[in-house]
């Protein structure tokens, strides 16, 4: 089993970089608390003795190529990246139990047949730059590695001269090691093992993600004057996007959900009929059919609204990724080392992205999931008990045993 | 008559101070703009041999006291702060014809009964600090010099250190001079006029203004795995309280308006559902029983919307102000006026709040509409015809003759 001592000081050593005076958790992609981040995760795995390698993205390697190992290698790994005002554990949890893993087996002297890597990927969590899971989609050939380098931040800054600001941009292609199989640790950030009472979920699919960011163009006139029939309110049409998708959701049958994030008004003035909203869309549905449906349903909204409303309405894709199948063969192993422990167990979808889901493109991929506290993330109340994320970080080191040990 | 090319001109001239390179005119009140627009104006008045007085809120005074006037002034002005990305009109139109209305007199030797001042009133646009026409509520006593100073401002500014800042904190106590009676000028910023092809408007009375600022908080959580129905979205909620307002007013026969000018969510990301919304409400009726029924909704609507979306929802009040009634003798006089030069006038209501509500509370007060085209305020296209700005200043300058000639 796995050193639980020194997994979770590290989860809440790593926990403080990047939190601000105000008490707030913010390490976005690629800046200057998340330099600290990554820092904190090399010297920790030097000091266990593992390589590290730094591909064109900024993916971060730790290689433990035991003596004796051979061939493709069993790639462990998550993210350090966080949202605004984070818990500690998105992410983090499935980097240092990789980690954890790795010197588990050293320490213990066994000798897997294959390399054993831990990857900490690039701006996984999109709120900086769009698409999210970026460094994965590039590793795994989704995306070309000069595109994403261009990429322009939330912040108007450039990934590519970020990355190299704060000394992670590699040399390493994306793709370097092509992985036998590839499992990641995180938490469930939603609530479905807590209601259900259960320790372990067996990830087996993922569902599909739809971000848009849209632009509403009307005209600023005078909040006192401007007769309600005379206007063309951006702010108001945004607020019917919002209340349309969110609606829409709540009525039907279906686990599609829509969240707007994100919101601008021009030119912002207590007195003055907005001439400009921005925001951004997050759709989502395990089921891709039903996906595009709702994307269709959305575009047509806008359609009528620009009318009614006569404001012009722009639509620009910021991410698109299809529900994602994991492989069953691994999602079976976790079922089968979990149970041998004695955990309860359940398959289930991932309503998150994760990195998983695009080196899936390129090997033998799944998910291990523990209990999120209250299904709450992205939130600084996001907790899982100590002994979940022990329990989960010793499934995953069964299976790295099960796929890597002669 | 006035001298309709120097008027022009300094329309323009003042139009272009305080215009950024992106081409925005933006003077929000006592910024570092807005002091290079009152320099402006102090020149003009300096140069026309008028005093120039300054008081504690930084109202600017120009000061014509001629040969044998005597008693009470008679009292012009406006203001020439504007809100982002402004017209040219909105205020400097008054302040400007005014002291043309000054030196037109002064040239052509006439000797009025009363003095004429012309005033250019701090922060009427209330864009950066509220309330709005703070500068003429301090000066007729409606509040204290001192809370109207330590009022933060949306860019955390204090008005007072702004003023001191900008040199125009001046030691003359507001309400230093009494006024005999207050007459503005100023562009309808609404499309009454223009529709009914009338030129001068003779405005009897003024709409009520309600401002508040409500903060909805909920809760941040994952967009992607949180069940619509486990949600305390704060922006959701926000977008509910933007339709409710559009929708009632709009549904309504009365010339009731909503708006939300301002909005910003927390943590403002993409995949995280905001955990806050603030935004801004101004409402106005030109009816004081009407006002507060449209105010009780909306109170209403904020209680029932709390708990079904299980937010809370703070509101904090920004400006009140009841409709005005100006003075029946003023608005006859201005009527006379325009008949006297042949112009098409009607009695209509002010939509936008003036300084000339301020005033009201201590002198007779009235105010002289020109035609806004298309109705566009508050907005860069705001445009008057030429021949409509002249005629406005002529009608003024007739009404001061008729108020102060002996
Ligand atoms: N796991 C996680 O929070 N990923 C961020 C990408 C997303 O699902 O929005
Ligand atoms: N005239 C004008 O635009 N005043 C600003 C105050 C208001 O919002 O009515």
């Amino acid at each position: 089993s796995i050193d639980s001592e020194r997994l979770l000081g590290r989860i809440r050593s790593l926990g403080e970089i990047g939190r601000g005076i105000d008490g707030q958790l913010i390490r976005l992609a690629a800046s200057d608390t998340e330099k600290l981040g990554r820092d904190q995760f090399v010297t920790w795995a030097r000091a266990s003795g593992l390589d590290v390698a730094i591909d064109r993205i900024g993916n971060v390697f730790g290689i433990w190529k035991s003596e004796g190992s051979d061939g493709e290698p069993i790639l462990l790994g998550s993210h350090i990246d966080t949202v605004i005002n984070a818990g500690i554990f998105d992410g983090c949890y499935g980097v240092l139990a990789g980690l954890e893993v790795i010197v588990t087996l050293k320490e213990a002297g066994l000798l897997p047949s294959r390399p054993i890597v831990v990857a900490a990927f690039t701006n996984e969590e999109g709120v900086r730059y769009a698409p999210d899971m970026m460094g994965s989609l590039v590793y795994s050939g989704g995306l070309e590695v000069e595109d994403a380098l261009s990429t322009v931040g939330t912040d108007g800054s450039i990934l590519g001269e970020e990355l190299a600001r704060i000394g992670y941009a590699g040399d390493r292609q994306p793709g370097f090691l092509k992985p036998h199989a590839y499992i990641e640790l995180h938490i469930e950030q939603g609530p479905v093992l807590e209601r259900e009472g259960i320790q372990i979920g067996a990830v087996e699919n993922l569902q599909g993600i739809s971000w848009q960011k849209v632009t509403i163009t009307g005209d600023a006139n005078h909040a006192g004057t401007t007769p309600i029939s005379m206007r063309r309110d951006a702010g108001y049409a945004a607020a019917r996007v919002v209340t349309f998708l969110r609606d829409r959701a709540k009525a039907s049958n279906t686990p599609t959900v829509a969240t707007v994030g994100c919101m601008q008004f021009a030119p912002n003035a207590i007195n003055v009929i907005p001439s400009r909203a921005t925001f951004t869309i997050d759709l989502r549905d395990p089921d891709e059919d039903r996906l595009q449906q709702e994307e269709a349903a959305l575009a047509a909204f806008l359609e009528i609204l620009g009318q009614e409303e006569s404001v012009t309405i722009d639509v620009e894709r910021m991410a698109r990724f299809e529900p994602v199948k994991f492989d069953d063969g691994i999602v079976t192993k976790i079922e089968t080392a979990a149970a041998s422990r004695g955990l309860t167990t359940r398959r289930m979808t991932s309503g998150a992205g994760h990195d998983a889901q695009m080196i899936a493109r390129i090997a033998p991929s799944a998910m291990i999931f523990v209990p999120s506290q209250a299904g709450i993330s992205h939130n600084p109340k996001e907790y899982t008990p100590d002994a979940d994320l022990i329990a989960g970080a010793n499934v995953l080191l069964d299976v790295v045993q099960a796929l890597a040990m002669r």
